[in-house]
């Protein structure tokens, strides 16, 4: 079943002067069909990538077999990648966590561990303790010049030597890259193929925080068992009103992208904070403020992305949002918590003073306060957008990633930004390597 | 050794005019010095325990013992709490992740696991796979009143009684919550007295996200193995400026506090990003998030919050924090990493194109690319304030907590807000238990 999007509680008719004016709000409304007719035409002529993939069947034998090869005989699988090349696998890989079947192609016990982040001693103390004879590492970077995947391939190919495994590096290696291009260097699959590793091509039209569909996102997904065509399914039926030529009021993404504009323009709201319901969109949250972030924040524009997750942040953040500066647009995403979990023995309800828990579950619980925080935030004049998802699955995941993908770039086209670009790091880039050298 | 605070980069002299103008961070430093006053009379008086904290001994033992006991025989230490209940012994948690001689008290493979979500999948999948004879409950909750904490500890009871516990559950259980007060109710201590559970005291004052240096932060540091006297030291070491009458200008976190008042005030830096170079500071950043908005969020003043990692949110959050709306303060936090961490074989460097990795570490890497981050967010009129810590240990751990603690009291009287209070969240538990007993 799709999510039901809700923005009345971020109307001004509703909350007052800190909701979107009806008159504002249809004018981003209008504004974002350009941007929907400028979607399909992209979509027509496969200029971008993205849109193809929720109807795409052809590469997902290909990602599995890929991912049963590299389960293969592994007791841990390291995920060597950074930003885009990670969040996505450990957004769709928390979905895993709980409720599937098993774990997939992997044996009991064995682990998948994302390595984003570049840390000496991290990344030291994994290696150390890791059987590395049973470990796969793949190493996934677009450009294939990111210094940290770099760094840290070069690391675990030394350990592997080190460790007297070199003769098997091409089983125990996997390397995730763009395919090969005239004048264009590719320091990892330099690095890999004089390793006879095998190589698997990163789509070289689909950039990093886009790319959670691909095989960058579904490799990982599919060696936990998810089902990855379910992914792509639940994709689709969040562009399926694009393609459908529905007008953009009853387009979410279009929905969403203008409220989240028309606030930012129009009432100072330059924060969007993403607070979800549920332990397992916490990497969701994350991989959010990314997607947000760097495809928004360029030209003085775009707003900034918070996390939060409940209900543990309304013991954290909640105070902020309700009380502090008047400039967020809150998305409460509610899932279908109620009835779930370990249920509340009278007798202890009752000696805590709390008998109405009695009978209740913890879901029952995490509900209510989901509910209450958006009604709280609306009553409180605080803009509130709440998504409802019924059921956390596949299908589901996969609406709420492409949802937030077309929103992104429909919101960089009312801000009048270019969603696919990140100039601005290059600098730090190039100084960081100056001062390594230089250490 | 103390860490180094910078803010030369957040000043209009050095970045142009999105920085602090000398006369408006003189007159926010003036201002601060009726802060320090305050926080000097409040520390002679003992109206606010948090200042004593730092020198206080008398109480280690104890935290020690109950450590001891609580580790005895233990595989699984769940620790059950929310918000400022879990935040400061997660933060403390990290620093043992590596580099510790080992488990402390704990027997090799145990794990402490902080519940301070309530997630009905995540804690009904806890309970089902814990070993429960060998598992011991921690509930902790200032108040005693914390729904979230009430049902994990009823759903925790009730796991042990099903499995056939029930006559262990006082050596399996432990409470930490108020002292009882007349007139008062606390359900947590009814709950854990009916079943014989022990209890200790929390400091009545002083409030969750203050708590890290008391029993709430020491009790799951003590059974890491961490030297918990020497995060009280590093606290004093952040203190002792205030108690030694130094002017504004030479107490660190009076320096910080004017700082980020005098930059939202007069700049509109509405945002105060929190960018930590080291894994061991994730849940630090976490820390400080509930810190400056709970405390300061309030009459529509305080400003936002925002966690970042580095390097790896240069992948994700830097593009915005450079190139987005000029609202931003950014605390950048390096950490001594240069020369730690894997070495790079000159021949895999080489064969990647990047010979100049030849030689150096992983640590280079990330701390060359902290230091360019910095320096690139600077030279783009960003405002930066840099922390260097040495070494992160106990000892600076415990300064960074006290100094960030002092900073956001500061703060909150150049604001003319109270830290200590969150008023703004009652209406939504209440409107939650509404919710609940008509679930």
């Amino acid at each position: 079943m799709p999510f039901v999007q809700s923005i009345e509680s971020a109307r001004a008719e509703r909350i007052g002067t800190d909701g979107v004016a009806a008159a504002a709000l249809d004018d981003a409304l209008a504004r974002s069909g350009e941007a929907l007719d400028w979607l399909r035409a992209r979509h027509a002529d496969g200029a971008l990538p993205l849109l193809r993939l929720p109807a795409a069947h052809d590469d997902l034998s290909t990602i599995h077999d890929a991912a049963t090869a590299l389960c293969a005989g592994a007791s841990d699988i390291v995920l060597l990648g950074t930003g885009g090349s990670s969040l996505g696998g450990q957004t769709l890989a928390q979905l895993a966590a709980h409720g599937v079947p098993g774990l997939g192609l992997l044996r009991a016990g064995a682990r998948l561990h994302f390595m984003d982040n570049l840390d000496p001693d991290t990344y030291g103390a994994l290696l150390g303790k890791l059987p590395l004879a049973s470990t796969r590492f793949v190493a996934i970077s677009k450009s294939g010049g990111t210094a940290e995947t770099l760094m840290q391939t070069i690391a675990a190919l030394t350990a592997i030597k080190d460790a007297g495994l070199a003769a098997r590096i091409p089983e125990l290696f996997l390397g995730l890259t763009e395919p090969e291009q005239p004048g264009k260097r590719n320091g990892l699959r330099a690095l890999l193929a004089h390793h006879s590793v095998r190589m698997l091509d990163h789509d070289p039209g689909v950039g990093g925080r886009f790319s959670v569909l691909t095989n960058v996102g579904l490799l990982p997904a599919a060696a936990l068992g998810l089902d990855i065509a379910a992914i792509r399914a639940g994709a689709a039926a969040a562009l399926a009103p694009v393609l459908a030529r529905r007008p953009p009021a009853e387009v979410p993404a279009a929905v969403g992208a203008a409220l989240a504009v028309a606030l930012a323009q129009t009432r100072g709201k330059h924060i969007a904070v993403m607070l979800a319901y549920a332990d397992r969109l916490e990497r969701f949250t994350r991989w959010y403020v990314q997607l947000w972030a760097e495809s928004l924040g360029k030209d003085g524009k775009g707003t900034t992305p918070v996390a939060a997750l409940g209900p543990v942040d309304q013991h954290s953040q909640l105070q902020l949002f309700i009380a502090g500066p008047r400039d967020k647009l809150i998305t409460v995403i509610l899932t279908g918590a109620a009835g779930r979990g370990p249920r509340m023995a009278a007798d202890l309800a009752a000696l805590c003073g709390e008998p109405d828990f009695a009978g209740k579950t913890i879901g029952d619980l995490a509900a209510a306060e989901g509910r209450a925080t958006a009604e709280t935030l609306a009553k409180n004049g605080v803009p509130v957008r709440t998504i409802h998802v019924d059921e956390l699955d596949e299908a589901s995941l996969g609406e709420l990633l492409m949802h937030f993908m077309l929103e992104t770039i429909i919101a960089a086209r009312l801000f009048g930004v270019d969603p696919f670009d990140q100039p601005a790091v290059e600098e730090g880039k190039l100084l960081a390597k100056r001062y390594l050298a230089g250490a």
